[in-house]
């Protein structure tokens, strides 16, 4: 039931789908993939059936698999090798059982897999592979340079209606949720402190602005700092900021963001989260050392009690917020990203012939293809050029 | 422990209190309360017993009492009359009892206490009351009209620290919240349908535009919509927007605002979710009966298929959707509203003397009290008229 | 050819203007008008000739006329008794004429006219009079009070579609453009202070963070002070706000609220402008005094060199920065008060046997009606009560 | 004086100019500029006279120059070879004319001159030559494509502090400037349909939404279009919007983007400005063949009347609004242009030994120092990365 709901709020990819069962371009042949087993994913494997594959599908994380959702696709006829709460060693056992059923194509989601097939080629040649992350991505570019790469490879990740969307408003929106789940806070009224002005950073600044709150910005690069300072926000270092946040939310792709000078200048009552990937952005440990008392509070909420009677609050263990805390991406995003992984899929099956072991990136004519379906879903409509107009496009780029 | 964290968020409270336990203004009264049974209410009922009140608490609502408060409180040494569930024979039941105790103040949350002590006195004459809510006030003001109050009465809603803040701020934020734990959909892209521009409406309209979404207002008030006009969103009848909404939220405190000749207009996968005080506003009876299939696929979201393929969803049955399927109002809000309430009884029992049975706002004074402590909590400084300022002013006001 | 253009932005006086040539309710009466020569001006005079009255016209503020609109008019063949820049005696002079041609109805706009006339009747004893401003209004309610009111009087400030869209949405953008337009700033990355939270200042802040400013306010109560702190600004005192401002904006309705303590603490560059009525919130003397060097730099703009070498600039003398540097309330906003002005005149008429001498505010129906034009201009459309939901809400009404 | 109030909003080329009178970099060499002579620019020549250089002016546009701008400039002893209005034959001479006082250095906008130089070298070989807007980039870069570059040039277009703030803050606000400048209409209440959503663009409708309006984006691109929607703006073809719009603000590149088609479908009273680099983006001769009527209304306010009687009125003759019915971008944009103006010509003097005939875009570093520059002006505080930290941004770029 949880993945029809989903593919109801996966309009794209439902498109999409309609078009591989009509087309069948993978018939006959067996994808392996690693991705979180959530109901987004299940809609990506009902597809990928219907283009004619068969499918082997492991966990890309032990934690976020779904076990109801895993059942479901087990009872579909699909190979699923993924069990919440795994441990290390049945994980990469589960890798290596989708490699060895001589899958043709993979797709994966930070580089597990096909860092596996890389490390020993379990006697097969895949057609390609599709990586789902920044992380996998740039493995697979650090590989291709050394010249390491065996098989062509499409990195989703660098489609923009994947990075783009995922990012800001994906990230911007769930993470607020997870805050908000944790704590019933009320945003309107509080300073939120949001470490990192990338794209995650300013999709997670616009919400809590538009929730009511005053926003403050630590940066470390000056043309972000700039960007942060004339949307209308102020720009402090953390020091400053400690003294002043309610909520602060790091997200910045690096380590101790909030370390132990920024604890220690910590109102009482301040709450502390993570969107970043990994959860080495607070400083947990030094969090630890410094409280004389911490229990949990409420469901993914700990309290920390400093000795001088303050207390901290962490979400989620300092893990991704709105995964931790909430649900993820909501499907409404996932569309897209998986929209592409099928596109991709058939893409490299079409042109095989032609390609080389090299890291790629989707023809921008798919990813407006992504594009357009999404806007018919919310009722857009697109302009189109005239030939005219077209005309005048080209002459202008050639430098008339 | 919940009961603690909700002290934390509220800080207002927490500084009455502190006061309230120096001075014990209500030393060797009893209270009878009829309220939400909640971490919130317990604040509120440990500020009352420190100020020197003995307590007899039922609920103002069968549904809403979190038990395990309810057992922390009794352990603290309160009569509790209040199990989540209850019938509506214990319900009143409880209502009597706690008259029974005999309190010198009542403090109600939708009149039911008020109005029982009217019905049969009981034999005691209460030296006042309070009332939470805009219903309750109304009930309380007819009978003040028709002569038939028999004691001062506190309309603690009619402050502006509580209604002007929980309708805008407390409203707007919780029901997108219940709509997103409900749903996990993405608000941004999505076009969200306010029926209803009140307060509460205008807290909705802000919060869905904050989130990313395109706003349509349905109003039948044409000052009311205008303003939703020149704050940039579209109004439309409810007929027009029907085709055209994602999500609809009503907040009209009408019934069948959404009836059955708009569902049959509504998209496929269309969201359905009140933010009105009765569930009277989304005619459920007929989108049931419209319905050729129903089933619940997320916990609080129900799917209506109608027989042309179309699938309706249901927030929470059409109830609050922020009490149906988050969890109401925010401690924070929360927090200004009881402040109110211990300051109410504190000045019901230093003017009893010169109060008559009437209908009561608290002064002033009072209002900005509870807006200076919350502005202090929240690290704002409040600017102060001089004298010449002041009387500047008050020459003003006298037309010169 | 500018009275043109302000009737093509001017949809609901059109309106009313064209029912009025229909009906002509005020045939062979005639108008003694007080108000601001403007191009909107005249589109109200020219709907009232419509209407069969005949015209007295004078200036409400010697500074405000537009001499070719005068000339226009006069063209047209009414009275215009206005020249751009006249002197005090003039000024009175002129209002002493409109009411020595015996008007059956007066229009007046800061209450000089309707003074003149309770100093001494001229012989005459009009049927009523309008009053469009806040200040007028009060002058009035205080004559009321003192029972030295001679003739009804409708204060139109106070209908809804007055007050609340000039105020907010009027003041609110053409404040920013006038500062713009004085200074060709970036209002993006500056931090302006908002003396004032009242619906003015509400409408200036949110227009400046609109605009990507960080806002800053100051205010003495504290329910509003709680507001802006909710809305998402910091809330800080003038002192403290002083130092960090870019731009300030004073809408009090007080005095000296930007004083020479706090002239003091501006960084160098800080602009001041003020958006209340009177010239008085800037100490724009002590401003002079600190000064070592004073002069023009752009239109409307003024320098202040302080002796530490700081520079402060001066918008409009500290004049309202819209009227002083910009054109004043848009013709779009005008369109809702002339239209009330226009109706009340009508309203009048018709109604005079029953009035007695105090100050009336227009019934709902007609400022209703005035919202629904403006409403139908805008593209918007108003939903309807079905008759079952006018009985239910009558019935919540009463208690129910 | 306009010159110094400029200064006074630019701090960042300020502290470059401050640096440079020290080091005096441009000892020695003459510089030959083409641009826009105003009193930003006036700033930049100064700057340029501190660092060591002389100068000589001419304009790069007929229509640009502020003659009093020009005096003051040669006054100080420049060469200034301008005068508004000056027809082609005389502004191709004034190029000549500063490519025969042989510069060693070349600020171009546009690229006429360093296409004059090209065609016809003078017996001159400078050093250098640095290029403000993209048109001229893009001619440079087919240049360098064909191998006919003979200089090094520096885009400063390319730096970020330029590109992205002048595109999307400068634009954004100065666009609506215009168009409140010629008719002083209320954005709020409005329908603006904002055809092209690339970084102007993005930049106008934001503006657009702060000041109130309901926001209508018209796209080509998939991907725009879809960010459009996610932003909570509607998308519609020009066809859908023109029939809603009340104002049109063309940004696309392209030409005709509103055309015919769309002009007989306009409402009465519709307003279109060009927000675009060239004047072809509405077809003003279309409108002027459907026009019975063409006449002025206002200061750069154009009415057209159809023969239906639909009145169409145009912003400054469809050229950019901004720069035709408003100020241009305010100063504090043009603080960051030429900052990175003044710093790319000490850099080529600085590093001409091992710069090749090709387009160079300024290192990060300097970009960098801009915005921290402004950054500093703003008040904002920019963090720094600890050693560690950088150790772990490395590491994981290197894919660990």
């Amino acid at each position: 039931m949880r993945v029809e709901w989903a593919a109801s709020r996966m309009p794209v990819l439902g498109a999409v789908r309609k078009q591989l069962s009509t087309d069948r371009p993978l018939h006959g042949l067996r994808v392996g993939a690693c991705l979180h087993v959530t109901s987004e994913t299940a809609n990506l494997m009902l597809a990928l059936a219907d283009a004619g594959a068969e499918i082997s599908l492991c966990a890309s994380n032990p934690l976020s698999t779904q076990d109801d959702v895993a059942a479901a696709l087990a009872a579909d006829g699909m190979e699923v090798m993924a069990i919440r709460g795994e441990d290390a060693e049945r994980y990469h056992n589960h890798i290596v059982q989708v490699l060895r059923r001589r899958p043709h194509l993979l797709v994966d989601d930070g580089g597990d897999v096909i860092s596996s097939l890389h490390r020993d080629h379990h006697g097969i040649s895949p057609l390609g592979a599709t990586e789902e992350t920044t992380t996998g991505v740039n493995r697979l570019r650090a590989m291709a340079r050394e010249g390491a790469l065996r098989i062509p490879v499409v990195a989703v990740n660098d489609s923009a209606t994947k990075h783009l969307f995922d990012n800001y408003y994906g990230t911007g929106q769930s993470t607020l949720d997870g805050i908000i789940r944790s704590t019933n806070l009320l945003v309107a009224g509080s300073t939120v402190v949001v470490v990192g002005y990338g794209q995650c950073g300013q999709g997670v600044a616009v919400r809590a602005d538009g929730l009511g709150a005053r926003v403050i910005v630590v940066e470390v690069d000056a043309v972000r700092a700039l960007r942060a300072l004339m949307d209308g926000y102020r720009v402090l270092t953390a020091g400053q900021a400690a003294a002043e946040g309610d909520i602060f939310i790091t997200v910045t792709g690096n380590r101790h963001v909030l370390a132990e000078e920024h604890l220690n200048l910590m109102k009482d009552g301040a709450i502390l989260a993570n969107a970043g990937h990994f959860d080495v952005e607070i400083d947990v440990k030094a969090l630890a050392n410094l409280a004389v008392g911490r229990r949990t509070v409420r469901p993914n909420l700990e309290e920390f009690r400093m000795d001088d009677g303050r207390r901290l609050f962490l979400v989620a263990e300092g893990r991704l917020a709105n995964l931790g805390a909430a649900e993820g991406h909501p499907a409404d995003v996932m569309d897209l990203s998986f929209a592409n992984q099928a596109l991709a899929l058939r893409w490299l099956v079409e042109n095989h012939g032609s390609l080389t072991s090299q890291v790629y990136v989707l023809p921008t004519e798919l990813d407006q293809m992504v594009a357009r379906l999404k806007i018919e879903a919310l009722g857009g409509r697109l302009e189109e050029l005239t030939g005219e107009q077209q005309e005048y496009m080209s002459g202008w780029r050639s430098g008339t």
